[in-house]
């Protein structure tokens, strides 16, 4: 997420009563987790397997649990529990409101767009022209749609990330601050769900289709003219290209890619990424020839034992 | 659908600006896409491999991208693009209307029924006696429910087909225009959603029992005493007799039946049709008996492998 | 689930007009399926599978179809249909009350608490402090739920348990007249559902994360601190230990117990229980070692099989 007025490193330092290494007037314009972060953001890190990956990224302002030098144009805040000080400035700078309407005031809604009844449009969301929004569908805060666009009854856009942090007896809640954008021409299904980024977007492509009961978790890219059939579930931080095709139920994991023009075959499991133009089958998914040569021969198995015993 | 008024031939030509061929007076008092065509009906074919196929329908009349000689007593309109023509008619005939209360002053709801704060009835929606509808159901325009009804929250009964025609640089869709028919003693469990007819009906059978979160394509039909487990999706245009019971999260493909009595494991993909009164399991779903077999062979091959090394 | 007023064996033989054998005042303080079963309640039993379990259970009192001595300090009654009587007496002491308001006035709401918009409270609820309810979602009557609690969007808590009784042409309901009881710092995703107990609780424990699209059945025990992915199914009344992690789509079977800390990889199907500590995958679960081990061999099978050709 962006800020609306820019902080500085020293500002940050005394919110969250933290040391720091670094120019005191550092600008900081962001607040991103490390997937999406980018020039001007804060991000934080408290797992030494994420040190290098986070002190060499875009970021020009890091929490860190560990006195290190920072690296060239980079400040460094100093923490015990970078984690609960990166919470801390996202609650403050990204509070949940509650809404006392149905459609919030701030929300800004296209000219002929059909709102039905039971729709909840939450603040600062924006809504293009020509959408149709069917009744009882929620749409959290800051979720921006495009023109054309139709969501069917009762799905929910922009619920919070699924993201906790493991504390010796409980979870720590990652705060989302992100948002859902969905381009323009897409229509959702039935009681759909895509959540918001962590600190980045949820993005659904140009003229995408999904049909009922699909989940697409944070921070994920879909591309243009995807279908995404019923009861997909995407994970969170993947990236779908244009002209993919998941028949129905097919489950996406997090962090990989599936390529342009690529068809996965219904009730697959995609585990990691896959080249596109090819088809794909079973779980885990993997090209859909191989796959039926495998069913063929399992087939056969039981007989070819008997020949051993 | 049905037309409220019959239109003629040279009405139709008129207003998507065709030529045709038969008889100008002709009657058309329907629209329906192929799979629910009736004599008296308009229906299209825009690929060469379903050319036959429509023109030996019960359609009356028939929008086609080819100049042919119509079957007799039948009549021709050509058209360069008979997709478009159609959703054309359907927009035209089964105009989406927008709602501005929940419960729409066309819609008939029976005695004795309870309907929950927060739930959508569309217009035109019949509902019969002793139904119960709990909160924050939707139930689009033109659905038509039994008596002795139960739908659980927050389900959707009668969203749009997922049904989408593939043009070079995007996907345009058929605009539904049929309903969806539940029957009397059904119970819906909750989050489940059953789309509507493309052009004619889905079915729910009398006395069927949904458990939560199940999907339900158009233009399916589902027999009398089915047991629906929750997550279960099924496609469109499938055919599910009698008595069958499906346990949780079986998925069902488009086009099949699946026979009176069968019973289909957990998380079973059922990929083509299955005779009655037998028992299913696996994906894709053979009979139990033989997937046992498989499984148990499954677990031996490891070491059978090691023999071979 | 507890009657408001205690009930004598004698009182209850009029309800239902049935012959009983016992003490005419025995005391009946409950009502539970045999599931639940307690001292003070009364519970039915119809067939011979379950005569011995249903006698020899903590009930005070027993609705049965078969003339038998009752056990030392039991009563019975006598009954041509022990599930209709059951049933009678459920409805009659948990009667379904319809709603005019979204938000019941005999519901009771802590200090501290968002209720967005849209939200449907039943009856005699209970929430704690500090809780977000989201946009849309549906809680039945009776539900219990704790302090900082997050529910998103469009979830439902507390439709009726999936529970029906064959009869010759059509299936009766089992009334539920249980609860579902979501305890401290829980947070349920968006489009999730629990059912509440047949007659007892549905419980979900403290600190415990469930992602979207999840199902969770009657009478099933979550533990504390479990980590539930999307689209996760499990049954009634089945146990989930402390710790356990359900990654995405893991369905659960009924009647059986995941032990504390076990992992069970996405798109599994667990269909008996499983030791705590332990990871798992694969339809139907096994150790998750030895599923690569049969994943690996399977792959190789099909070159296997062209040596014996």
């Amino acid at each position: 997420m962006k800020l609306f007025d820019e902080l500085t490193l020293i500002q940050v330092s005394e919110m969250i009563t933290a040391e720091f290494e670094g120019l005191p007037e550092t600008k900081i314009s962001g607040l991103n987790e490390i997937h999406m972060v980018e020039a001007g953001d804060l991000t934080f890190v408290d797992h030494p397997k994420y040190y290098d990956k986070v002190l060499c990224s875009k970021a020009s302002v890091i929490i860190i649990n560990k006195k290190v030098t920072p690296p060239d144009g980079k400040a460094l805040l100093f923490s015990d529990d970078p984690f609960r000080d990166y919470v801390f400035l996202v609650k403050r700078f990204r509070k949940f409101e509650s809404s006392n309407s149905k459609i919030s005031n701030t929300a800004r809604i296209g000219e002929n767009c059909t709102i039905q009844p039971g729709v909840f449009i939450g603040n600062h969301v924006k809504i293009g022209k020509n959408c149709i929004i069917h009744s009882n569908v929620s749409i959290y805060d800051h979720c921006v749609i495009g023109n054309n666009v139709i969501i069917h009854a009762n799905s929910v856009i922009g619920a919070d990330a699924y993201y906790f942090k493991r504390r010796p007896d409980h979870y720590d809640k990652l705060e989302s601050c992100g948002r859902v954008i969905i381009e323009d021409n897409v229509e959702i299904g039935a009681l759909s769900s895509i959540d918001k980024g962590v600190s980045g977007d949820t993005i659904v492509g140009k003229g995408t289709k999904f049909d009922n009961h699909v989940q697409v978790g944070h921070d994920t890219y879909i591309g243009k003219n995807c279908l995404i059939g019923s009861q997909c579930a995407i994970a969170g931080v993947t990236r779908i290209e244009d002209d993919v095709i998941l028949w129905a139920r097919v489950a996406v994991n997090k962090d990989l890619t599936i390529g342009k023009g690529a068809i996965v075959f219904a009730t697959s499991a995609v585990g990691k990424s896959l080249e596109g133009g090819k088809e794909y089958f079973g779980i885990p998914a993997i090209e859909a020839g191989d796959k039926w040569k495998e069913m063929v021969a399992l087939r056969q198995l039981p007989d070819l034992l008997k020949k051993f015993r």
